[in-house]
């Protein structure tokens, strides 16, 4: 069936059986920008929400060049093997600020794409920041609804990506390389910081004894750290997606941290303060979109702004003057 | 007087003639959440706003430990010795969540209070996070207007803290010591890409090898940033407020900095797009404040919070809601 053809039961009955074209159609629907389609998409997510929250969604992010999607092609392919259903789902914040995705393009996972268990979908394209991240959420919903029950979400580990992951999955990893270099320091010890356990990758050939090193490294450092999750301790390990030695213990691990955080009950508040902290930002989203593409408000707006830039009027006094013509506005409506 | 008694024309010409006790008091107004003491000081602000921006805005990160304090004592000193008019402001962001500040007593600051060019104001303590940003940036317009032309403000270089700062100052610089540590790392990678300078401090005594070391190093880094500041390439420099060596120096950049910006046209292209973002942040913190004080809405949000978290109302659908409430409560005021 075509997409303009398909009804909300279409949608609802394709995706609770598995049905991966349909699970297709219905994330373009929840990615297009169009209102009929968001008023559609909304009323699929309502049918299909109990049945969603039965996977592990887990985050992966690292520096260009880590190995990400090499390690998923492997790692996603033998948990097909094990029966898992994966879906792959690739967040990119920054391409609306690059106009390019930096995940590139993620039908080079050939092997783990012909698996009828998995899932594949490449990083949504435009629209705001907030619009990637309501887009990615619903589309973990779709997922699970789907019956997919390991959700991977992919990031590359730049600037605030990890940040952004960090509030959608219950596990995060981080995967390295030896020998990164001293300059990436920086950049790995905010993404340390936040994840759950970190992989070095390629530990194959004569690079596995630097790899094992480099384990050895991450271990003292992440030891330093705080917890991000109650009850779990960072650990770093190894693992080759060519050999697939360690790939075995990568998924012991994971297993451990879901029934850790399963007992102790922080899997369910984790996700509920996340749930609760994407409303309140997609509020703070809508009321900043409601506000500066308010027509009189985009008006005066640039008068106020050469105003406070020349000194003539405290900030201050432009906000109020701002919000009192825009609730005016509002009140006309 | 009073501060009771003190009328706006009393503020406004006290702060004109550089009276610190009357800018102290025009400061506290500003820092107070009593709502005609807003309205006073907003009449003050935009009274004294024709007689703000000529100062030097400079900014002082750092780990603790960095000698903040102990340079920002001499360098002012010896800045007042030249007649310069120095105020030194600290801002303490994290101060919200940490309940203390973490950057302690300003009073230590024995030798630069006893200045009568000088003038020291502790973190404003309390409020939210927006509200710390406000009150600083209107208390470095408040020091200018009373003629004061240096402004420091000092920050710890911890978290988001010295992002923050880069959005209110003309100069950044970071301060450092030898053998902070790998771990340290991390923390001064994200500092140091913001930073126009960086001093290497405590070089004296059989620490001055050592610390010129450093500072080579430092400089080597630095050479492979992207410049914050168009036209000015950062570098690092040492300095020790016990025998005063470098200080001169310091000096010396910071008035070519000046000149460089003065000439390039960035220092009022940085500050205006300073003032557009804070015009900006002003009226989401507001439009924050307005949603989630709504009495209607603090009453809604617990059951729709509730209904997303057990999965039976999707996100966006309470957020429609929400937002649908609250403009609906708008309209009756």
């Amino acid at each position: 069936k075509d997409r303009s053809t398909l009804s909300i039961t279409d949608y609802v009955k394709g995706i609770r059986n598995g049905d991966r074209s349909i699970l297709a159609k219905a994330i373009t629907l929840i990615e297009s920008r169009n209102s009929n389609h968001f008023k559609m998409s909304q009323q699929i997510l309502k049918e299909i929400l109990p049945f969603t929250g039965n996977s592990m969604r887990i985050g992966i992010t690292g520096v260009p060049g880590a190995g990400k999607s090499t390690f998923i092609e492997r790692f996603g392919t033998e948990l097909c093997n094990k029966g898992r259903k994966v879906a792959v789902l690739a967040i990119d914040p920054t391409s609306t600020i690059s106009k390019g995705s930096i995940l590139g393009d993620k039908t080079r996972m050939e092997n783990l794409s012909r698996e009828p268990n998995a899932f594949i979908r490449p990083s949504p394209t435009n629209g705001a920041l907030g619009g990637v991240h309501r887009k990615t959420r619903e589309t973990i919903l779709l997922c699970e609804a789907a019956g997919f029950d390991t959700i991977f979400v992919e990031t590359v580990g730049v600037g605030q990506n990890e940040v952004v992951v960090r509030t959608m999955v219950d596990l995060l990893m981080m995967l390295t390389i030896t020998g990164a270099g001293d300059e990436l320091q920086g950049m790995k010890k905010g993404m340390m910081e936040l994840c759950d356990m970190v992989l070095v990758t390629k530990a194959d050939g004569s690079n596995k004894q630097k790899a094992i090193e480099t384990k050895s490294q991450y271990n003292k450092f992440l030891h330093l750290l705080k917890p991000v999750t109650r009850g779990w301790i960072a650990k770093a390990f190894t693992c080759s997606a060519v050999t697939g030695e360690g790939i075995p213990m990568v998924w012991k691990v994971i297993q451990k941290f879901f029934t850790v955080v399963d007992n102790n009950g922080y899997l369910m508040e984790r996700r509920n303060e996340q749930t609760k902290e994407w409303l309140r930002s997609s509020i703070m989203e809508q009321l900043e979109h409601s506000f500066f593409q308010n027509k009189e408000v985009m008006l005066r707006l640039p008068l106020l702004e050469s105003k406070v830039t020349a000194l003539s009027l405290p900030v201050s006094t432009a906000v109020e003057q701002l919000l009192e013509l825009y609730f005016h506005e509002i009140k006309k409506i």
